[in-house]
This record gives structure tokens, C-alpha cells and sequence, in this order.
């Protein structure tokens, strides 16, 4: 038996790997991309991710939870920002409970160097997928250093190279696969908010920042040397949007009038704006998930928009639950594995891709609305009241580690709740009398929640 | 100016190249596949579809709908074959309406045959699109003959090249291209009842026969040579399934079992049924349907499964309405007209989509039903009362020339009224009573139809 191999070595490949090894199993990991430990670290884009419960569980059964730890960022609330400079905070969930930003680059990394360490591992960069015989189990490999290609047979191939999977357009071109890709009409800019004095942080540190603006927005992470990563995402086209800032001049009036408090803390922000790529943002959903001898995971099986904070985590949890399967199946039994995985996993994942969606409207619109913060308040009274019963929606997605599909389908009982109450609610104090109480209890007895 | 080119010389494609021709354009008409009419007429599957008014509208539009009628059957009503044998008939809609059975190749053999009269048209068979250079406009066709592969430019392409368009596919490999295909967990069989004797045809000649079955379906639609050409749609896997019936006994005893009256009239069923390939069911959804130069149209912009009838009449439809944009906007803005196009037909490929997929799950299960006829039959009278408040979906999307997008808005404006009323009727008499009247005409208010 040959080893299993992983192709792809990002952030969820990698850590597949680590599982994969501490298994016991031989692995091969497969990159087309040269090894990003041998970039200069000032080269590139530094890109954060948010990672929370899901996500920690997943590094923690490989144990380098605390390594990452480390370097990475609590942040306990949201600070929305408005086109005066007013800030609003939001807590996130309970006191303790935060998302944490990493920096995308110094996670995978670490991951890498871990797998380094392990003899059972062959690590295998510039090594690009040009064809996958499922049939034959064979995958054509071309070396992209010489530009040689050879074939080689595989045992077990796990697909997690990304949304544009190569593993996923060889399953692709089977008979009867379901397969979308749904773009939004929105790109998104990646720019930088400088540090202040001393790398003091120029904004609240242990926070993520919102500035919605209704119909885009734009958001901003923390970095460990005081600068934060800011993201605008904007539409494409429309009297609003990348096509209707053509230059420096139009960059800055733009951002001048409209997240006036960033721009004295963006010094490159015109540079930035037209070096950077605009990228765009794409919903995948395959299935199979699985055929002979392959599984996908990750962004590979299930590409989603950013606007949940969940990308990474819903892949790291894809290490989790096939780990857990192997525990349950053996690690002999792959066809079992795989169709297990593939049949708890794909409605879970499906939630997760409308969950970012949804929150993305929120994210945008809603968090600038102050009916919408009203009724966010009123939700954490009923939370306070209610603990048991009424676990937030954000909470059960970021905080817990529920199946994403019953977290969905209990936020949404709670936001049927929440539209018959709050016509009958004006101020916080409206939550205490005692109508507004009784139909409360009405309607958590009627909604099930 | 090249001619224009058009990718696909089936249906749609020689259809819309009769079209440009009649507008006076030079036109050329690709197919990777040899002539059909090069073909024994005993070679193949005889295919029947189902035509009905948008598609004779479109036939009639380059004057050769008599020609078709010739050798087409109307259909007046569905009959319904319930396990015993017993029929029930319901009308498709007023004494004169009627769809009409054509066979494929025969209609596809006709518009080449028209086509090759015309000096403007050159049909090129054997051409494959190897690959489609958007920006250079440039096509890379393979002689299918020769093997010999060259290049060449175009000026406009319509790509009418079917569910799996090659012309698609290079577009689909351009940014933001949102696409979906998804398919039935469903395939179908055709199979052959033959004619009587003195090619009588052995079931009413003038209707669509259904078998529904809960789970599955058969249809059988007639020929001119006294046969009917029988499709099974199926499950491909489960305890009644393709899966299921492994071998020739097993086919014979599940059709004796289910479609006791048909039985008799298929004497080559078990051999049909493991000569003939199982077809899969997929609706194709993509955006946008235009880029510089080049235009899809067709099942190439929006394949359907077959439950309605409508996959031909669509895109026959399509052909028509590009027709009129050329009136309004002139032959030479192709920018505009292809912009338009898009925006005009893409609401209402999807309407009729969703149409489709809905009218499978009426066929196979609903009009097995006596609840579903009670209340066909109350639709029937609403619309004897209330003849232009009340026109039935199926009136509206067969019988007319409504956009599909506003009639499936007015089905389900319908099916929401008929919620709401069928709890108060048991019996078509029910329907005179006055509180069924007065609710009636309370819901008909309510729902703006």
C-alpha cells in the first residue's frame, strides 16, 4: 500500500495531514504552489482569518492549539463605525467568549513545519494536478520546475486544493454531479490601517471593526505588529461600486466622505487600492462529495463567502468529524468513511453556506440599523432570561460546536419569535411589561425553541 | 463581415439559423456530429416531442409550421392508466386546444432541408469546437473526418450547441461566471408499445398516456405509424429502481405488476430495456448568456427536464424573441441585442425550470390523486365562471405566449387560493354552495388574480 495523499497543502490540507499522520498512516501532500516557507515574509499579501470553537477543536486534536495561541488576537466584540467616527459596541457572545484573528500565512506555516517534523510525512510542492484517471486511480502529475509530467497510481485521495478544485473538475466530469458556483455582485479590496506609535494598535485592539454603509462595507482585523487588515467589499458595477472609482482622486473622496475616521490611519490607501487584486466571492456546492478512492473537503467541497467568520473553521471541522469517523470505522474501511462523511457533512455544510450569505445582509445593512441593535439587545435579554433555551444564533455558530444545519434551522424558529415580538417593542424597558412578556412566552411555547 | 455562426444544428440551432438567414445575414451552422440525414431512418431511437403554441409561433415566423402539422398528432387530453387498467381522461384545456406529437429527427431533418435551399446558409457537419478564443473571437475547430485542427475567426457566435455546449464551457471558464447543474435522482427509458394491426394505434391515438405511480411515471406519446414511443422516468437507485431490476425476469414481473395494460403492447420490452441506454435528467442554470461577440441560447442556456413539454417550445421561443429584438434594435447593434436578450429571456428560462421540475412531481404523483382531479375539476369551473380572472398554469404556459416568469407568479398566486378552498369542498357540488362561493370570491380579491 502506498501512502494516503492529500492534494493541496493549505490551511485545512495540511492539517488533514497532521491527522492523517498521527493516524499512523504514511502521507504524501501535494502542492502545485512552490513551499510558502521559502518567500520572504514581507512578500505577499498578509491575509486574517478569525478562528473560533470549531476551529480550536480541530487544532487541538493535533495538539498546537496553544503553539497558534500564541500569535493570534482575541477579539470580544464588534465596534461599528459610522460615517461620523460614533462607535457602538456589540459583544460577541458571553464575557470570555471571543473570535480570534490569525494571520492566514503564519498558520499554514506552522502546519507545514509540524508535518516537517514528521517522518511519515513527504511533503511535495510544485507538483501540479494536469489530469486525475478516477477510473485508473492515477494521478498525472506535471512538475512545474521542469515542466516534466508522469503518472502515478494513488491508494486514498483526499481533494482539499481549494474552491477551484483540480480533484473536484475530474469528479465534475462524471455523469449525474451536481455542481454551483454562485458569484456575489460584490469583489472585495484588501488594504492596510497603519500601526500607531510604538506598534500601538490605532484602533481598539481585542475587537473586530465594522464600518456598514448599507449597501457595502468594510471591516478590519488586528495584526500582532499594531496594524490592522482592512477589507472593503463593494460592488462590482452601479453608481457605488470599483467601477466607479477609477483613480487616486475618486479612491480618496470616496473614503473621505465615507469611513472618515479610517483614512487619517490608511496612508496607502490610493496605492493599495489599485495594486491590490480585487477579489471576488463565490458560493461552491458539489455533489457526491466522494466516488472510488477520493473525498473532498474544505473549500474544495464547500467554498463560502466570508461573512461568518466560518471558512477555516468549517474546514478544520472537516478534520475533526473524519477523524472521529476513523475512530468509528477503522482506517481500513475508506468507501464506509467516506460515505459517512459525506452524508453528515453536506447538510451541514449547505447551512454554513447560507448562514454567510445571510450574515452578509447583516453584516452590510443590518448592523447600522438601530431597530436591528434594538432587537439584538432584546435577544440577549431573552438569552439572560432563557439560557437554556435561547442560545443566540451567532453563539451556536461561533461558540458551539452543534451541527451547523440544527444551528440554522434554530435561528431561524428564533427569528420567526422575534418578528411577532418586536412590532410590540419600542425601548429596552418595553421588554419588561408584562404583554410584551406574555407574548414571549407564547411564543417560544409556539415556536418550539 | 464573416457570416454569422452558429454552434449546434439541432433544433434550436437550425431553427435560429433559418432565422438570420430570412433577416438576410450570411450564416454559417457548425455540428461536431455528421448529417442526420445521412442516417438510415431505421438507425437510432425515434424521439417524440411534445410542440405547442410558442413553438408553432416560432416555426410559424419562417413560414413552415403548415409542414410540420402534416406530420405532427394533436393531443387533446392526458389519459391516466391506473394499475387495473382504468382510464381517465382530462382535457390539456378548451375542445380545439391540443400539444402536438413530432417526431425529433423528422422536424430536425425538415429545417436542414430548408436550410440547404437557402444559398446565405452553409452547413458545416463534423466540425468540433476544440476550444473557443472569447478575446481573440477566434474558434479552434478538429475536422472529426480528417483529424485536422485549425483556426479560425467569427464575428458573432450563437452558441445553440445543447445541455453540454462546448461554447458554454469557455465561457464558464471566465471570472464571476455563476453556473449550476443538477440532476434528478431520476433517469429514463424509452421503450416502444407497437402499433396494432393495419398500423391502428392501439391506445388512443389522440392523447398523452400516464402511468403515475407515486414514486415513478410512464409516458407514451403516439407515432404516425401507429406505435408510441413509451418513456419510463425511474429511480436510479432505492427498493424500485433501475437498480432493482438487475435482469430480464425482474423487468418483466415489475411491468406485469404495474403496467398490466401496457404489457401486452410491448413484446420487445426486456429487450428494450437493457439495449436502450438510461438517460439522466439535469437543469442547467448559468449567467450571464452573453459576452463580447457571443450569444447562448437554447438548451445550452437553460436545459429542462422534460415534465412540461417545453424544453423545445423554449427554445424555439428563444429564436422568436430574438427575432423581434432585431426588428426593434436593427441588425447590426449585436451588443444590444444580446444585452437585451439576456435580460429579457433569463427570468423566464427559470421560471420554466421551476416549472418543470414542479409539473414532475404533478405527473408522477398528483394526478394519480382523486383529491388533485376533484380539484382540477374546480379549477375548470372557476375558469368556466371567471374566463379571464382564471386562465390555468398550464393553459397559460402552453397555450400562450405569456412570459413563463408571469404565468408560474399567477400558478402560485392560484395555488395559494386553492389551499385555502379545497379544505371546504368533498364533491364537485360543494363548489355551487354559497360559502364556498362567497369564500371564493373573498380569496380571488385577496389574491389580486
Amino acid at each position: 500500500m502506498g501512502p494516503l495523499t492529500v492534494a493541496g497543502a493549505g490551511l485545512v490540507g495540511s492539517l488533514l495531514a497532521l491527522y492523517l499522520a498521527q493516524r499512523g498512516h504514511a502521507v504524501q501532500l501535494l502542492d502545485r504552489r512552490p513551499d510558502l516557507r521559502l518567500r520572504q515574509r514581507s512578500e505577499g499579501r498578509s491575509i486574517n482569518l478569525a478562528l473560533s470553537d470549531r476551529g480550536w477543536r480541530a487544532l487541538e486534536g493535533v495538539g498546537i492549539a496553544d503553539d497558534i495561541r500564541q500569535v493570534s488576537i482575541p477579539l470580544y466584540r464588534r465596534v461599528m463605525h459610522d460615517r461620523q467616527g460614533q462607535l457602538t459596541g456589540q459583544p460577541y457572545g458571553a464575557a470570555e467568549q471571543a473570535i480570534y484573528s490569525v494571520n492566514r500565512d503564519q498558520l499554514n506555516r506552522t502546519l507545514l513545519d509540524l508535518l516537517e517534523e514528521r517522518p511519515s510525512v513527504q511533503l511535495r510542492f510544485g507538483q501540479q494536478l494536469q489530469r486525475l484517471d478516477l477510473a485508473g486511480r492515477t494521478l498525472h502529475l506535471r512538475d512545474v520546475a521542469t515542466g516534466q509530467e508522469h503518472a502515478e497510481p494513488y491508494t486514498e485521495l483526499f481533494g482539499a486544493d481549494g474552491a477551484f478544485s483540480s480533484v473536484r473538475g475530474a469528479m465534475q466530469r462524471t455523469d449525474r454531479y451536481n455542481y454551483s458556483q454562485d458569484y456575489l455582485e460584490y469583489g472585495y479590496k484588501e488594504l492596510t490601517i497603519e500601526a500607531g506609535p510604538d506598534a500601538s494598535w490605532a484602533l481598539e485592539k481585542n475587537a473586530l471593526h465594522i464600518w456598514p454603509r448599507g449597501q457595502y462595507l468594510m471591516i478590519a482585523l488586528p495584526n500582532l505588529d499594531g496594524s490592522f487588515n482592512a477589507t472593503l467589499f463593494f460592488p462590482y458595477e452601479g453608481p457605488t461600486s470599483f467601477a466607479a472609482l477609477p483613480d487616486a482622486a475618486a479612491v480618496t473622496a470616496f473614503f473621505a466622505a465615507e469611513f472618515a475616521d479610517a483614512v487619517p490611519l490608511m496612508p496607502r490607501l490610493a496605492e493599495e487600492f489599485f495594486a491590490n487584486p480585487t477579489g471576488s466571492l463565490v458560493t461552491v456546492r458539489c455533489f457526491p462529495w466522494h466516488t472510488a478512492g477520493v473525498l473532498l473537503l474544505g473549500d474544495a467541497a464547500h467554498a463560502i463567502v466570508p461573512f461568518y467568520g466560518q471558512g477555516m473553521n468549517v474546514g478544520f471541522e472537516d478534520c475533526t468529524v473524519l477523524d472521529g469517523l476513523l475512530d468509528a470505522h477503522g482506517d481500513a474501511d475508506w468507501p464506509a468513511v467516506m460515505a459517512e462523511f459525506e452524508q453528515q457533512r453536506k447538510p451541514n455544510a449547505d447551512a454554513m453556506a447560507d448562514l454567510a450569505l445571510y450574515n452578509f445582509v447583516e453584516m452590510r445593512d443590518r448592523v447600522g440599523d438601530p431597530r436591528f441593535l434594538l432587537q439584538k439587545r432584546i435577544e440577549n435579554k431573552i438569552a439572560a432570561l432563557h439560557p437554556t433555551r435561547w442560545v443566540p444564533l451567532y453563539t451556536r455558530v461561533t461558540f458551539s460546536h452543534l451541527p451547523y444545519a440544527e444551528a440554522w434551522a434554530a435561528g431561524q424558529r428564533q427569528d420567526a419569535v422575534m418578528a411577532q415580538l418586536m412590532p410590540h417593542i419600542q425601548t429596552e424597558a418595553d421588554f419588561n411589561g408584562p404583554a410584551v412578556q406574555a407574548r414571549l412566552a407564547e411564543e417560544l411555547a409556539r415556536a418550539g425553541v
